[in-house]
Formats: structure tokens, sequence, C-alpha cells
């Protein structure tokens, strides 16, 4: 999950975003004024990561075409594949029922993952109980 | 997304939890206590809801087959379809590769959205800019 940060973005939860009024009225964000975002390739289902949206990274989201998270852990705006050029081509953005999760589709280029796996969540999974 | 609470369950981060150590160590949770848990149709591949789960929540998923969630809003646990009949029957739980989100993959019974939806992401599509 890397990316080349946008020098001088706002902060989550700076009221400059550009993202449609109607859409940013009704978003319920945490605490920290980001919503989780998960990214799942359009086609074969697959849920590929979850990252973090604030306004203007949905925003940046829904109109360049290309998924834009905020990265909790540089603060800052991250375009998926910027680095890597495993990018992700946005097919369809949904909030869900309670406006406090994004679902975005997209077109997935390679591996989502960091790891080279191709999703987040291919490489621990978890033991049930018998 | 309603459910049946849990008469006395422990409030999240609460370290009484039952949860296997070795996956209690690696988890990490936000500042609430809590990881975001995607529910995904096992075999459509459909992303049905998110919710939340603190160790607690993550142990009984794992140990019950039923999915249990953390309610933010009414702070307690919740078995998804507990009073509305649409179960999820837990086939497998990942955690991603920064072990801050769990994905279950589950076999929904009915509708996932209170709301009679078959998911949370079918009623509020977003426009795209052209």
């Amino acid at each position: 999950m890397t990316s080349t940060p946008t020098p001088g973005a706002p902060s989550p939860g700076t009221p400059a975003s550009s993202l449609d009024p109607a859409i940013a009225a009704r978003l319920r964000r945490g605490a920290d004024g980001l919503v989780p975002a998960i990214a799942q390739q359009y086609d074969t289902g697959e849920v590929l990561m979850l990252g973090w949206m604030d306004d203007e990274a949905l925003h940046r989201t829904l109109t360049t075409g290309r998924c834009t998270y905020w990265s909790r852990s540089r603060q800052e705006y991250w375009v998926k594949g910027d680095t890597s050029g495993h990018v992700q081509r946005v097919r369809s953005v949904a909030l869900d029922c309670d406006a406090d999760t994004v679902l975005v589709r997209v077109d997935q280029t390679g591996a989502a993952c960091h790891t080279g796996d191709r999703t987040c969540f291919d490489a621990d999974v978890l033991p049930l109980a018998e």
C-alpha cells in the first residue's frame, strides 16, 4: 500500500474539501474525521484492501478515477499505485446504509497488497473452532 | 443490523477477552479498541456490510460459527441475525497484512441490511465525475 504523498494536502476534517455538499452532509465520520473504505475488484468480487478516506479523499476518488486514501500512519493523502504502479481504477462508489462506510469497486492492476499478494487478506487466515 | 445484546458483556478493550493470545498480540486496534470487520458472502463475493469488533467479538466470531460485532451506537455486543433471523454463518476469517482489519466470509441468510436490502451498499451509489 505504497503511494506518492500529495504535498500540502489538508488534514482530515479540514472543511476545505471540494466534496459535493449533499454527500458531505450525510457522511458520518469517525472521531478522527475518517470513514473506512473497502476496495473490491469489480468483476471477481475479491475484497482487495481497506483504506481510510476523509471528505477530500472521497472527493478525489469520485472525480479523478483513481482511488485516493488518507494514510493514518503518514498523515497524508496517497493515490493507490502512484509508486507501485498497482493502480485502482474506480468503477463505482457507494455509501452504506449508515453513510459511515465507503465501498469502492475498482479494477486493480497487479497486487493490491504491498507484500505482493493479490489482496491484503490472503496471508493471515485465522483458525476457526471445531 | 439489529440483534440481541449480550447482557454483562465487557467494554471494548477490556482484557478479559478469551481471544487467542497469539492473535490478540498482533491485532492492531483503533483508539476505541475496535477494528473494522468486513462481511462478505463467501460464494458470490458480495460485500454485505461493515461492522466493528473488539477482541471478544472476534473471539466469539471464531468460536461460535456466528458473526458477532460490537455496536458503537449501543455499546454492546450483537450477534447478527439474533432478532432478524438474518444470520451470518462464518465460513472463514482473515486479518489483513497490517492486522488492523478483519474479513469474514459468511453465508448470509436473507438480507444483510436492516433496510431489507441484500447488502448495506445497494441503496446509495454516488455519482462519478464524467
